[in-house]
Formats: C-alpha cells, structure tokens, sequence
C-alpha cells in the first residue's frame, strides 16, 4: 500500500504544498540547496503530514499556520538522517548517495546543523510560541540520546527493554511529536492533546518494529538499501532478538551478530535463522499490538476524513514495503 | 592579560554561577555529563559573558532571566567545537582530548546534535519569545555557512573579501548576536541594540584574527594547541595572506600551503617566511583597527561599570596569548 494513497484529497493538496515549502526552505544558500536537494528527495513525509493532519483535525488552518512547522519536522528529520550517515557504511539513503560519501563527514555534519538550525528558525519566525519550541527541542534530544544508546552498545545484544527505550526515543517519540504539535496548534483541549500523543506514539512503535523487520527481509528494489544494514552496522534489533531466544541455531546467530565485524555471507546466514524461526510473525504481531493502541487512541472529536486518514497510516505502516 | 580580571566583582559572580547553569545544563543524562564535562572546562566563557555584561547593562537583571540565554550560547559554541572536531586531526581542544578522537566521530556528532537540542529548549522553556529564537537559530546557520565555506576551500588561498566573510560568519556574527541578544533582553532602544551589535562585530573580526595569528605564533603551552593547525588542516588566514603579498619567498610559501599535504617540517618553514615580513604587525594592525571600531560603537548610555569590562574585553581580544 502506497503511503499517498492513504491521504484524502485534502491531505494530497497540502503534500504538495509541502514539497514547495520544503524545497524553499533550503534555497537560501546555493551549496546548502546543492547537497540536501537529492537528500530531501523521495522522503515519504510521514512525520510533517502527521502534524498536518492533526493540526487541520477540527478546522482547517491556514498554511501560514501550519507549513513552517510542517517543514521544520521534515527538515529535523532530514538532519538527523545526514548526522546517522556520517560513519554508515550502506552508503545510499533514500535511493541516493549519502552526504557523507558525497562530501566528506565534516561538510555532512554542517549540512545537518544548518538543517537543524533553518528548522528553529521557522518555528522562531512564525510565532509558534514557548510550548512548540520545547517540544521540538526535546524531540531532537530523546533522537540523539537515542542514538548515542544505540551507538554505544553496537554488537551487543539488547534486552527487550532496552530496545523497546531506544525505539521510542529514536523514533516514537518523533512521531507523537508531529501529533501532538498538531493538536497544539490546532488549540485541542488537553484530553485530545494526549490521545493524539499516545496515537502518534503506537504508530511511531510500529513503525520502527516494521523498519527493523524490512532491514532484513524488504524488497531492496524497494527499500533502496540492501538488507541486513542494522546487522552490518552492529545495530541489534527485534527479529534477531526473538531468533536468539527461539532458534536451535541461536548460539551461531549470537557468535555472528556480536562478534564486531558482519559479511555479506553472515547476513545470509542470519536471514536463515530468523527466517525458521517465528520471529517474522512475532514481530508482526507486536507492530500490530502497537498499531490497535493507536488505533483506539485517536479522539472521536475529529473531522471524519482526519481520522479515517490517520487509520489508513496506521493500516499503512504495517503493510508498508519501505 | 587574563580575560577575568577584564571582568569586575559582580560580573565575575555571574562567571561562577553561569558555570554552575552549564554544568547542570549537561547533567540529565550521565553519558552527555561524561562526554561533555571534559569539553566545557576551561573555556574563556566569552560569548556567554558579552550577553551578561550587555543584558546588565542598565540595571542587573534577575539570574532567572538571563542565565538560561547565557548557558545556552555556551552550549552553542561548546557544540560547533565539537562538530568542529570531527575531522580535526590534532584531537586536542582546550587542552584535552576531543570527542571525536574519544568517542568517534558518530557520537561526537551526536552529543553536538544534543547540545544544540538543549540550548534551543533552554531558550524555549524560558519564554524568551522569537525574536530571541530567531537570533539565535541565525547565527548557529551561519556558523554552518561559514565552516562549509572554510571546508570546501581547503588548501586554497583566499582574497582579503573571502577571508573577511568567512570570519564574519565563524565569529563575528556570533559575538555581535552575543551583545545583540543583552541589549534586546533588557529592552534597549534600536539604536543601542544596533551599537551594541556593532561592539560586537569589531570585537569578533578582531578576536578571529588575532586567533589566527595565535595558530602560528602563540605559546603552545598556554594555547594548548600546537602551532600551524590551521595550516595542518588546509585553513588559509591572514598572516599567509598577506606573506604571500609581500614576501620574497611567496612562491615557496603558496607551493607549500596549496600543495594539499603539510608536515610539521612544512609548519616550520612557513613560519620562518611569515616571521620574515611584515604579517605580524599587519594583522595586529587590522585587529587593532576592529576594535577601535568596536570601542566607538559603544552606546554612551551604559552604566560605567559595563563599559568598563566591555573596554577591557576589547584590550583582552588584542592582548590575549589564549
């Protein structure tokens, strides 16, 4: 199921605004434009059109009022896949040569920082006010703590609860951000503010137990990455985790993922253990646990072609081939 | 001269409560606290004590209104350090190990990342309202534009103009929007809005250039940086500059910076060719020239103890060894 697909027409007509405001915001500077053109390109626009839609749930809002910040969540999440490219080895993100093999970590770290510092920027400049802010601001915290948990443990096998802490600081937390931003800005009472949360929240769970899943068995046409990128980078995550707790073959798979260094053939092999054990459905199961709490999480009080939109983004982020 | 003793009794109390602010700044996490606690000892505080000075300097403002901009400027410059480091081979900043040489290049990005999060929630939480935010997320672009221009003609000799807006975009901008920032927190008038940010303009061209003149010629044991880093790192300023207009032995001195690879033996005899002209005393020339010009921007309306320290600042950026 394609993504747009799950957008009313309403929801399509602002994406492409979107694009327009998103490209227009890194013109400024002719090298910035040069290096985060191809970068911006081809991104789902998951995060800014969660906020749209939740920000235009009961009325709809002008596009002065939302399109800034719609575009500084894009663009934070832009950053913050340039920062993560700086030691990857993949080399592609998106289908397209990272930043950093382009140009050079230092020229990537800049390039991240001025797309850190252009997002504050719009939200300065539109008056979003002191709450918006601290929002955003924490949102990219809990990314780099998140991060730096997962960067510090490389090669080490996570317990459940680690992974579950670094998913939701890596990712959930960014998505029910983009929700709960929307409900702010829309002026929500605090009930919806929270429920919005707590759907943004279970999808962005979801979301990121999928992501781990499609690293190892997507459609690399598709993903434009080939699979077991985690594995190679000594990123841990749920597939290998149930394998290890469920498989005859769990002792060859743990000597393989911990050892610190991961070739194409010991990629295959792991697909292999996975793939005899549950791990696939188990981790289809819990994305979908995640997705029902979304689910009955999202207000009754929205516009009816909001909340069907969110339960088709919902619906999309299981069935999702990237 | 000692940049402290520059400073009067109460702004030498705000030093040590600002140094509390910024160690409790980095303290929520204990890894950030580990990796950062090393990086923020023995900084000048420059930058954080020009907006003290300046948001003083009319009557004393409450610490709850201006510690938390001050530590966030701290932070800032403390995270561009950091992502500065990135590819620095000399792996020594203030005298101890860098991040990036500590950590690798990965976390050092993110704990850059984290720091740029927390100053922007700083500001955010303490509802300094978007004309702050708006300064603040400007300079930190800026910052970027300026290190992407520097790192994209390594190994290249610059024009005058080039080298001037580069160190405008480093430097200058950001110790003019230190001042800038003081003067719109204790709501000064436009005009000294306006000087204030031109005190700091003079300041910053002349704190840069003298800080490129120390890169060749400063006491390695006070800098605690080795000489001809800049070089090292295919970073061309003013005192190679203006040899290579004047000095009999040009063509062996632009071989040897533009040759793309430079060893210490290199170092050694760049700066024998530099020491033969006049470059010294021409950039302490220009230096001295920006901050007169910084000294008569001063607004005539401060309170005396405030244009004092702001005096002796300026006597301290020409007269420092560090």
């Amino acid at each position: 199921m394609n993504f747009v697909a799950a957008l009313n027409d309403a929801a399509a007509k602002n994406l492409q605004t979107l694009e327009e405001q998103i490209r227009g915001a890194i013109a400024e500077d002719s090298f910035i434009y040069e290096a985060c053109a191809p970068l911006i390109r081809g991104g789902k626009r998951l995060r800014p059109m969660l906020f749209l839609l939740c920000a235009n749930a009961k009325e709809i809002l002008p596009h002065e009022r939302t399109m800034p910040l719609a575009t500084a969540l894009e663009l934070i999440h832009t950053a913050s896949l340039v920062h993560d490219d700086i030691i990857d080895t993949s080399k592609k993100r998106r289908g397209v040569e990272t930043a950093n093999s382009k140009y050079g970590a230092q020229i990537a770290v800049l390039v991240g920082d001025y797309l850190f510092a252009k997002a504050f920027q719009l939200v300065a400049e539109n008056d979003y006010g002191a709450e918006v802010s601290t929002v955003l601001s924490k949102l990219v915290k809990n990314l780099c703590v998140g991060e730096i948990m997962q960067d510090r443990s490389l090669f080490v096998v996570p317990t459940m609860s680690e992974y579950y802490t670094r998913i939701n600081l890596k990712t959930a937390i960014f998505l029910s951000s983009c929700c709960r931003l929307g409900a702010i800005v829309s002026a929500m009472n605090e009930r919806d503010v929270e429920n919005l949360t707590a759907y943004g929240s279970g999808l962005g769970l979801a979301f990121q137990i999928i992501d781990d899943l499609l690293d190892f068995f997507g459609d690399e046409k598709i993903t434009g990455k080939p699979h077991g990128g985690d594995l190679k980078s000594g990123v841990i995550t749920l597939p290998v985790i149930r394998a290890l707790a469920t498989s005859d073959d769990a002792s060859e798979l743990k000597e393989l993922v911990t050892r610190g260094k991961v070739t194409t053939a010991d990629i295959d092999t792991a697909i292999k253990i996975i793939h005899a054990t549950d791990a696939v459905d188990y981790c289809r199961t819990r994305a979908e646990a995640h997705i029902e709490s979304a689910r009955i999480n999202l207000p009754l009080t929205l516009k009816t072609s909001v909340s069907l939109a969110l339960e088709q983004i919902a619906d999309f982020v299981v069935d999702r081939t990237r």
